[in-house]
């Protein structure tokens, strides 16, 4: 956001409306007919602290909020050209074409085996389109940004997007339930579609760094001014939680 | 919409959205941690037909749709103010101060004894709000309307969404299940707080006539122009399934 010359105070709606469809995700996630998760950030989740019936309500409210948040916050004189343009670029973010999709896509393919492509295709749903939404969100707010740049940026993202989730998975293998704050080892328990499950951990190592040094050849381009954006990558293929 | 001088064309998107976040809280409420029903519209709900991970999924993906088909369609020129206020409502209308909180408290309320206030409450948020947006949208897209007029029309969303959930409970009680394409009794089963399970099924069409009644003055301001309205109340409170 900064980077591009944005208003950062222009910027918060964007990002709270992407934390609430986040939460929205996480707590239908765990519910017992998907993955099914006692534990979430190290805490019960929300339908063993509550009930079943609770989580489905409070996530169904966080959806709503979001699209309020995003097309209630001030913006600039005739900005709401570009407001309309972050409410569809969320609602297609979230929808069929886009995370809830990519869970969908997940849940079918417990116990299958697929190939690489189709496992990106999922997770570029599942989780990267949320991470593009992020990227693309303060993209759209910078009215002199050029099309070439853009475009730097959104490979940027999906590349990220991608690096997260191999990231996570690998973190579910090596990772123990008390640092990552959810139970280590549930996607091989499910039979989960995952990089390492199907290819080895080893190989989503290498796929992580490839796809991280793809996403850094994409920032060149901005030089300097992509500092945070790079100190953000570093953070997600290092992570431990 | 039409009686307001608004171009048909124009309320295609609200319309479309609307009936969404209600395909969606449908399927949500028909789920086995929620009302547990098996049967919506005279056949297998959602998680019945499928499973239930399909059925909060599928749901889950038709709420983006809405905000998507909502801030997509095109307007007339310089309509973004206008669309905008479009989003804002109809997220407030499905959120935790409208459509899901509504569920939320009824859902609490089961096996309560609450009084009239309460329960009319909770009936404004559960059923009403969606019903208000249908006749608010339209509004917002008349930029002639004057505010009286405008209250009127507001207060006589708000008659109907009431009514409409008071003649769902009578039908609960005095409808065959073949009829409402629901199994009747579901409510008593389930000991949640109705007008007529709290107040007798006599008082409980006492009420609605009575909000059929105070809706019709509601719409004396508009003349013959709301001839479409009185029909559609007429329906609802007359309705069998």
């Amino acid at each position: 956001g900064e980077m591009l010359g944005v208003d950062p105070a222009y910027l918060d709606a964007p990002a709270v409306a992407i934390e609430l469809i986040h939460a929205f995700s996480l707590v239908h996630d765990d519910l017992p007919a998907m993955d099914d998760d006692d534990l979430r950030r190290g805490l019960p989740t929300v339908h063993r602290h509550f009930d079943e019936a609770t989580a489905i309500l409070a996530a169904d409210a966080l959806q709503p909020l979001a699209f309020q948040v995003l097309s209630s916050a001030p913006l600039q004189a005739n900005g709401e050209a570009m407001q309309l343009r972050l409410v569809r670029l969320l609602a297609r973010a979230c929808g069929s074409r886009g995370m809830t999709g990519g869970q969908s896509i997940d849940l079918q393919s417990e116990g299958h085996t697929i190939g690489a492509e189709a496992l990106e295709n999922m997770y570029r749903l599942k989780t990267g389109a949320l991470i593009l939404a992020s990227i693309e969100s303060p993209a759209v707010l910078c009215a002199t940004l050029s099309e070439a740049d853009r475009q730097h940026l959104l490979q940027f993202g999906r590349c990220l997007g991608l690096a997260f989730q191999i990231r996570d998975d690998i973190l579910d293998v090596e990772g123990e339930t008390e640092v990552i704050g959810k139970p280590a080892g549930s996607d091989a328990a499910r039979h989960k579609a995952t990089w390492p499950g199907l290819f080895g951990v080893a190989a989503a190592k290498v796929r992580c760094t490839e796809l991280f040094e793809e996403g850094m050849r994409e920032l060149e381009a901005f030089g300097e001014r992509a500092a945070p954006l790079r100190v953000l990558a570093h953070m997600i293929v290092e992570r431990r939680d």
